[in-house]
Formats: structure tokens, C-alpha cells, sequence
């Protein structure tokens, strides 16, 4: 018996209920972002916890973001994985962001997973629940935005992508830099509001109201159930099976 | 009799009290950005009232913001005035801009003050209040932050600016991307929390909160007359001569 056709990529035009209207995407034309989801800023002894932060607030995002990610493999989006951190000189760090908070810590300084956000330490790396895989991008990024000093808008012309999935940490600083600078070069950004995090319960629920405000100045929200409900009829039934059989 | 000598330029260092902590800055190296203070933001007819926002929300900054730029001028302070908006043929603006919240009066149509959002156009324009005089740059900008697309940057570096006092509309939209971009690259930003506002008190509120927490993440906030005070030592005797006798 013959297999069952498959959709052809990008023919599936998909629409995610969401705030403040229904999100219209296409997969092959959609990346989930996933920012800086690193061990400096989950894991106790990383840079988040010297702050002062309480990191369980950010580690309830792996569970429904592990889903997220699970489901945009399937359905074959691209995937980009975000690290906030810096060369081992500090070259790429301005000096207003060393001094800045005045830490006994400071970015470079040696901590528990080695040096501070300081890139190929313990710290500065995804944490393995995330692990991004093969033909995944791995952005490495020195500002709080993943468009500023990377090449991710290059990448994400090059494939074609005008939407985004965000995700990751956190809500109000990465998160949200991200997508207004998305925003404001045209990408259309859904936030999906369980798998973005904050230490701050306030910063978290008033940072997503703030991206969807005044008929979505920034962009939409949606919690990951929405987006998965949505996307999952589009998955290739092939990707399924495969899932199935690599599950089992 | 001679004249008292005046302090070099540059040579003044002044210390803003400030959350997290004092903002250090030289004037001579500092610019007064005021970010989008339009008529279309600001004035009954607007792009921001038919939105169905409270005009009367932003209209709160422009006495305490009037103020600032008086002594900005006479500390000899750079003054950058911001307005966005876009070309007449919306080139550069986003398809996904003009789409967004699927307005009756989007960008480009015609409104009270003009086509909403266009260059040279009554209401694009900035308020009287505020009118920029000689000298002053005006930066106009397709996006939410004043980087984004400019050449904000490039000016600022050339004039050997470090260090920005942020001002204008609306504090979580364009005041918040633009101290995001110039936090990711480098420039120390203090934010004057009566003269930035926001149609809504909520993210007016929580919006500075998260610019000055964590140490200062992305800078630092204080009313301006703090400000005031710290500068206003600074200022040379004759500027504050030169301005008595243009205000008698």
C-alpha cells in the first residue's frame, strides 16, 4: 500500500487562537526562538541565583517547553536556540555592562559553574533538558536582544521566516528585547506565555500584557496548549511515526 | 573687571541620585533624548486617541519635561527629538506594521491632523511645547526604538555622547525599546520617571520598575527634579545669564 501523501512544505497555513486575535502562521515559515534557556540563569549557583534570584520561578518553563520544542521538531520548523554570554577577553562586552549592578560577581568572575556567562562554560551552557540538535542554530548573543551584534536577522531571511515562536528567559529582559526589535523589523512574534519566564511574578504577568496591548503593538500571546492544538494537525504523518518509534 | 572663568566643557561631573544608585554623567557627553513627543500621540484626533487611549495620560510630562530641556539647552547638553513615523509611500514600513490590530485609521490613512504617521504631515509632528530650535537633531524613525533603522548611533559616537537621559512617550513601547538598544550597546541611560509617560498607569508603573531592577538591567530612573538639582551646579554662569534674559 502506498504511504499517505504528505502536505507539502509550507502549504499548511495555521491559525493559533491567541491575544489580542488569532495568530496566522505557516510552519515552514515559522522559527521557535528559544532564548538563553542556560544554566546561569536556572541553575542554582549560576549568575541568575548570585543576583539574588529565585530560579524555580524560570525552571516551570521546561516542562511545557520541552512540548513546544518536541511538536516544532515534528512539524519541521526551524529551531534557534539563543545564549546570552560573552567571548572569554570580554571584547564584545561594554564596559557600562561589567560595572553595571556592581557585583561581587560580575560577569567573567569564576562561580560555581566557572566563569560567569563567559561562553564554553559549564554555565553559559543550554541546559540539557533544552539540548538544541543537529541542523538546530545556536545564536550566540552579547546583548539582551538576539538581533543585536548576531547574525539572526541574516539566518532568518536567508530561510525564509517571517514568524516567530518565543520562548525562554526571561519574560521582561531577553524575551522582550527580542521581540521588539523582531517587531520593528517586521517579524511577526507569539509569545507563548507558559514557556517565558521571570524571576519577578509582576514583571511576568505585565511584560506579556504589554506585548499584546493596543490591538498587539508588539505582537500576540497565547499559552503553549493554543499553539499545540493548533499545530498539530499540520505535522506530517511520517514525523509522527518517527516520533513515535524514537519515544518507544 | 573680567569675567568669571567658566568650567572647561566636559569637565563637570555630576552625580543624579537615582535608583538603583547614582547615575554619574558628564554633560558634555550626555544627550537629552526625547522620544516621540507628536502631536499624534499627544493631541486630541491623534493616532494614539483613535486608538481609544487617554491623550490625557501623556499630557503629564510635557510641564516637567519642559523644564529638563530648559536646562539641558544651558548646560549645553545634547538634545536628540525623536518622531516616528514613515516616508509618504510607507517604503519603509512593515507590512506587518500596517496590518497590526486591524484598524479602521491605520498608518497612511487620513485622520484630523493628516495621514496618520507620515512624515510632514500636522500630526506627525512634535508639539509646540517641545519645538526643537537650531542645533537640535531630529531623528526620525520607522520602528519603536530610535536606533532601529537610523542613524542615531552613528550620531551619538561622533559626538562622543556615553551616556543618555530618556524622556518622551510611551514608557513601555518606545522609551523601553530604545533604552533597550542603547543598554545592548553600551550607552548608560537614566530614565526621568515624570517625563516619560504611558496610556496606561499600570505599565507606567511596572515599566520603570523594570528598567532599574537587578541592579540597574537596563539602567537607571530618578524624577527629574533630582535631575535638576544635580545638573544645575553645572551649568555656566553665563547660560544661566543668556537664559534670564531671554525668559525677562
Amino acid at each position: 500500500m502506498p504511504a499517505e501523501p504528505e502536505p507539502a512544505p509550507g502549504a499548511a497555513r495555521v491559525a493559533v487562537p491567541a491575544t489580542p486575535y488569532a495568530f496566522e502562521m505557516d510552519p515552514a515559515r515559522t522559527a521557535l526562538v528559544i532564548i538563553d534557556m542556560q544554566r546561569d540563569f536556572l541553575y542554582p549557583g549560576g549568575f541568575g541565583a548570585l543576583l539574588g534570584n529565585d530560579v524555580s520561578m524560570l525552571l516551570k518553563v521546561v516542562e511545557p517547553l520541552q512540548a513546544v520544542l518536541c511538536l516544532a521538531r515534528a512539524a519541521g520548523m526551524a529551531v534557534i536556540h539563543t545564549r546570552e554570554g560573552h567571548r572569554p577577553d570580554l571584547a564584545d562586552c561594554p564596559p557600562s555592562k561589567l560595572a553595571r549592578g556592581r557585583l561581587d560577581t560580575p560577569i567573567g568572575a569564576e562561580g560555581p559553574n566557572g566563569r560567569i556567562l563567559i561562553r564554553g562554560e559549564e554555565g553559559h551552557g543550554i541546559i540539557e533538558e533544552l539540548a538544541p540538535v543537529e541542523g538546530e542554530i545556536v545564536l550566540d548573543k552579547p546583548g539582551k536582544g538576539a538581533f543585536f551584534a548576531t547574525d539572526l536577522e541574516h539566518i532568518l531571511r536567508n530561510a525564509g521566516i517571517t514568524h516567530l515562536v518565543v520562548t525562554g528567559v526571561t519574560t521582561e529582559v531577553c524575551v522582550h528585547t527580542t521581540v521588539r526589535e523582531a517587531n520593528d523589523r517586521g517579524f511577526e512574534c507569539l509569545v507563548l506565555s507558559d514557556c517565558v519566564g521571570s524571576y519577578f511574578a509582576e514583571f511576568q504577568e505585565v511584560g506579556l500584557k504589554m506585548i499584546a496591548a493596543q490591538g498587539g503593538i508588539f505582537g500576540w500571546v497565547t499559552p503553549s496548549p493554543e499553539f499545540i492544538a493548533a499545530v498539530e494537525p499540520s505535522v506530517p504523518l511520517s514525523a509522527v511515526a518517527r516520533d513515535r518509534s524514537l519515544s518507544s
